[in-house]
């Protein structure tokens, strides 16, 4: 069985669950950080494991790109290739066309585009990105879809979804006889989109539901509406989406955005925003977030956070970070990965903690102020 | 006891023996990688020990501008404050100031100079380099000495040579009340200068071992010179050198000078080679250097050296760290490091071996016209 509820939340809608893949089961709530290029910067995979990462996001815009998925066929796929044994979920590449704006091209196909690299043009169709997803053998794979821009007018947001959900009737049936090229399982998820409007987002989980995808994720947030405005949508698809099946939600985000959107009821994330933010010198904690190049951190003597288990505060100081960023060692930037990584990881962990043992709530109410703090 | 001559190779020069500090033993010959910043660039303290590290080499003059001796004192000196538990050799900063040219002044006190950050003036002179070195808490300090520029006049390499010993023996002097504040050990090196002149290096050589320092750098080489002419000094320096104490030629070099340099009597070396030539995608083998960024390795599925038993080589191929340097990843400069780090280690552990053996003359043969060639 792909996906199990264990439970349910009994004051909220949080739940812990697991998916199975072929490359190992995933508690859930999960977050899975990204390895964009076929690496998640700075980590080599006996970190992430060490930070416990269970499945990690590889984008297929980028690895099309660069190497090409039919070189990472060659290597036995995208695991081999990165030597990384643990599930891979991959995006369909759409996101990343869709911000190409002037260099894109949408009619009922696909989306032709040209590569932000050397301009060379490219079509992406439904068929396509299954294809490479298929090359670079991904455990769970995502539909092509596209993603509105915000904001969009609802007229765009309407048309933009039929089209999208098109696209998901188009993959849904190709996957019916999806040849797994390695042996092992790959899993295909839908994507609810329709902007902020919830009549369009009510239709596109609802048409989704019906395709019977094995999971679904939740699109077009997270790109300049409100915190209250995405809790809103994401509630609203939750409610819709069947309860077996594993909910995702796309590039959120913050640690409270994390919180809270488990407690809608949402299973998986990806973010950039752990490993990007650490190599801008940002990491966060149970008590707060803390920006390491500050002076007042100079003779600082502990751990980035004293009570967490990660090799960075296991082994080194505040102190000794800010120096590293100081004078621009890459140490630094795996060190402050290594940690926000293992930081995200424990959240997730502590939240499927307190489901199990239905203080959620109690939990969310005490960690959401102390995290969002400034140290 | 501080150096153990343990075997001299029967047909050359090449010792192998052993250097006890209070932060544990090192095997000689030794290759020293270079952690200029209080971090051998792109590794962890883990890493370096798995690689095969047995003594870093710290930048005085880098640690002196960034953090401050003071501040590395306050965490407990460099070992405690990188998280580094072996040995740890300073350099005097010397040879960085002296390489800001138009930025230093000499006079017989000292050598006054302004930062090369922001052009702040300091003055460095044989008591104050100890002291700084003191509060680093290194277990092999270095002399302050002038590293005279290629090529210098007989007259300027004559000079210049009469202060450093002049410097050495201040040094010298001091190092006889010398405070170990950390409660380790701290040993001085001095350094023989002279530039290409084989009569000046006789000079300071032979003055050198009359101040009887613990041990012994031979400074000045690599610095612009033929390879040739930096093996006859170096053997004219070994010849005048006292067999029961370590020399280390500093800042060398290529793996085919280290293995010319030990079979001339070296025990010691650092360089940057193998941590900078792998940020620029250069690795080495025993079977040659590889240019990774090559687009002939993009489908090979080989580790970089098939028979290399670091962490790189057991988990990647070249396709992968070619696809890394391709997109700039950082996985890919530590994966390199890695590899380069613990290729030099494993060249001395090898030559120790062939030492031990007698056979380091054949294994010597055998393994220049290899490692020379490029693949």
């Amino acid at each position: 069985m792909f996906f199990q509820l264990h439970h349910t939340d009994y004051s909220s809608k949080a739940r812990a669950g697991t998916i199975t893949t072929d490359h190992g089961t995933i508690e859930t709530p999960i977050f899975m950080p990204v390895g964009t290029q076929a690496s998640v910067k700075t980590l080599s995979p006996d970190e992430l494991i060490e930070a416990g990462a269970q499945i990690i996001l590889g984008n297929t815009y980028h690895l099309y790109m660069r190497p090409g998925a039919e070189l990472i066929r060659k290597f036995g796929g995208l695991h081999a290739f990165m030597n990384w044994k643990r599930p891979v979920l991959t995006d369909s590449g759409g996101y990343q066309v869709f911000s190409l704006k002037e260099l894109r091209r949408i009619n009922s196909e696909g989306v032709i585009f040209r590569s932000h690299l050397d301009g060379s043009k490219h079509l992406f169709t439904p068929e396509s990105v299954l294809s490479v997803q298929q090359n670079l053998g991904s455990d769970i794979m995502m539909v092509l879809d596209e993603c509105a821009p915000h904001p969009a007018t609802y007229e765009y947001a309407q048309k933009s979804n039929l089209l999208t959900l098109e696209w998901a009737q188009i993959a849904r049936e190709l996957y019916e006889k999806h040849e797994f090229i390695y042996g092992h399982k790959q899993f295909l998820f839908g994507i609810v989109q329709g902007s902020t409007y919830e009549d369009i987002r009510t239709h596109s989980a609802t048409e989704l539901v019906k395709m019977d995808f094995p999971g679904y994720a939740v699109g077009g947030l997270a790109v300049g509406e409100t915190a209250e405005e995405m809790y809103k949508i994401t509630n609203l698809c939750t409610d819709i989406l069947p309860q077996e099946k594993p909910r995702y939600l796309m590039g959120v985000g913050m640690p409270e955005n994390i919180i809270e959107s488990i407690d809608r009821g949402i299973d998986m994330f990806d973010c950039v925003i752990p490993t990007r933010n650490a190599r801008n010198g940002t990491v966060f904690t149970m008590n707060g977030k803390m920006v390491l190049k500050a002076a007042r951190f100079k003779e600082d003597q502990q751990a980035i956070d004293p009570d967490c288990t990660c090799y960075t505060c296991r082994n080194f100081s505040r102190g000794y970070m800010r120096h590293l960023y100081n004078v621009n060692e890459y140490l630094g930037l795996r060190l402050a990965t290594i940690h926000n990584v293992h930081f995200y990881l424990q959240l997730v962990r502590e939240a499927r903690e307190h489901i199990l043992n239905d203080t959620f709530g109690e939990w969310k109410n005490m960690i959401l102020p102390k995290i969002t703090a400034a140290l």
